[in-house]
């Protein structure tokens, strides 16, 4: 188990990393400052495991007990801070880095619920809150529009499949460093190759449409 | 025993499915996807009760643990993708909806706190808590000005009503199934005869008025 | 100990109350009614020890169990409903409640995690949480852009300063109830004096300037 122990916790820290980038990036566009880079950072990338942390309710989160995961927001501050200004497509790049937390996230966090001894759908729920949890907070903090609710945009669908896909594998006992990373993969394409190929599930009212996407887009919302 | 628990299970779930329908309705409108309305339904219909949970600190929150919970939610989802389109008065029903919810949470928050072992006052509070939380959580983050906050409508207040008359018959001995589903019935309708009939409690400055609503009503406003 | 407890005590329900204040005075300018007034100011005011007691996980939060810590915000908004009208400086007086606020809490929180055996690093993080957390819930709530995150206005800095502060006397055994008021001092003096003069941080992007302040105070903000 060392060596998934060490993978779990190397996975879980680049998750971390790739979320405060996307807090960091928002702060540039939200014009905050350099302090306001770090705390938005943190909360991104600190709050879903915060939340996983509590709901498992077993000791005070890993975030503040172990200061080594102040350092990939501290990273990613700097990071955006010197680099910044070369940043072509804003969206783009914080769609990437937030697919790179949410594809690591929803397999540490549904690892950490099953071996606290948690049933298997609970796993899942927690994989998912985790996953999802930081974005959710960076949006609602920094006043927009969760994309966790962005009917363009395919979300939550690739955690639960990160989510059920590492359960699976836990229960056949087939989970591993490798396909973890197996799995962070599939969801990071999964969630990227959507954005781009604009996926979509139906809204939620049978018959409605999205809007101004035309007549022919609207027929290929009804699914 | 036996009765009181089974019936605190139902009421519980009856009140996750009533806020879960307001949390899918206000989906419907803001044109997020059947997945953000699952979400959202989850998020309104859960978050009162795993704050709960937390605060009291006795275990992971139940709508993690037992899967019964993530039933209500899914319904809720599917009743409005299939029968939305032939609602009338969106406004009504949601009240209607939320009000079902809060009458509902007031009593098993309250309860569910006073079994472990909170006293009295601390009982009401985690009542009002659960019974506004998960509203409160579903208006953040679908990014609306909370109706907890809404002066035009009275909101906690039958909440406390509702934690306070719990208390009351759970220590003198005269709680139970009957008198729940009573005391349901009178939150429920102060919610909704307030609403309907505009009552108001005073704004939080002495002498300032509702803007909009003409002279005369505004002299009422003083209380 | 038994002085400086009670000094504590009195240190955080201090806090409680310049928060607590800061909130119906949100409430009573955005028009919320006299029960919003008293929510809110529960809300800014006892959310960040609540946040705080969950993450130290050690039974329910002290907000709930103990209900002295309901007088302070009952106090505000009665203080706020019969004085509000007589307020000139709306802004002014909001953040010298805050700042109050800020000064005390980044203290108690320190403290309250070193006592619950959390290592300095994490008890400096979860004392700059509750100075926080209060006044980034109360925003939220609010449906406004968080101070928190105000590139004109040093907000966290100060808490981290006291929080800092605090660890380091704790450690060589300095800290007694006057130098908990000095280091409050510190941290009010420095949260109001930056706001006065507009001292502020570089923005989140190296070479980016603060907009409309001028060509002369653009380059200020290089730093």
């Amino acid at each position: 188990m060392f060596t998934l122990d060490l993978a779990l916790v190397w996975l879980d820290l680049a998750g971390v990393f790739f979320f405060a980038v996307s807090g960091s990036l928002l702060a540039a566009r939200k014009q905050f400052d350099i302090v306001g880079s770090v705390l938005l950072a943190s909360i991104v990338s600190l709050g879903g495991g915060v939340i996983r942390d509590i709901v498992i309710n077993n000791g005070p989160p890993i975030a503040f007990t172990n200061p080594v995961y102040l350092v990939p927001p501290l990273l990613a501050a700097l990071l955006v801070y010197f680099l910044f200004s070369s940043v072509q497509r804003f969206t783009s790049l914080l769609t990437l880095f937030d697919a790179g937390g949410l594809a690591l996230f929803c397999i540490t966090g549904t690892l950490k619920a099953m071996t606290a001894g948690m049933n298997p759908v609970a796993a899942i729920l927690l994989g998912v809150t985790t996953a999802v949890g930081g974005g959710l907070l960076r949006d609602i903090t920094a006043n927009e529009i969760p994309t966790l609710f962005n009917a363009r945009d395919l979300y939550a669908l690739p955690a639960f499949v990160g989510a059920g896909l590492t359960t699976l594998l836990w229960q056949v006992g087939l989970f591993n460093g490798l396909t973890a990373v197996m799995v962070a993969l599939v969801v990071f394409a999964f969630r990227v190759v959507a954005w781009r190929r604009s996926w979509y599930v139906p809204l939620a009212v049978r018959g409605w449409h999205r809007a101004g996407t035309g007549a022919s887009a609207n027929s290929g919302a009804r699914d």
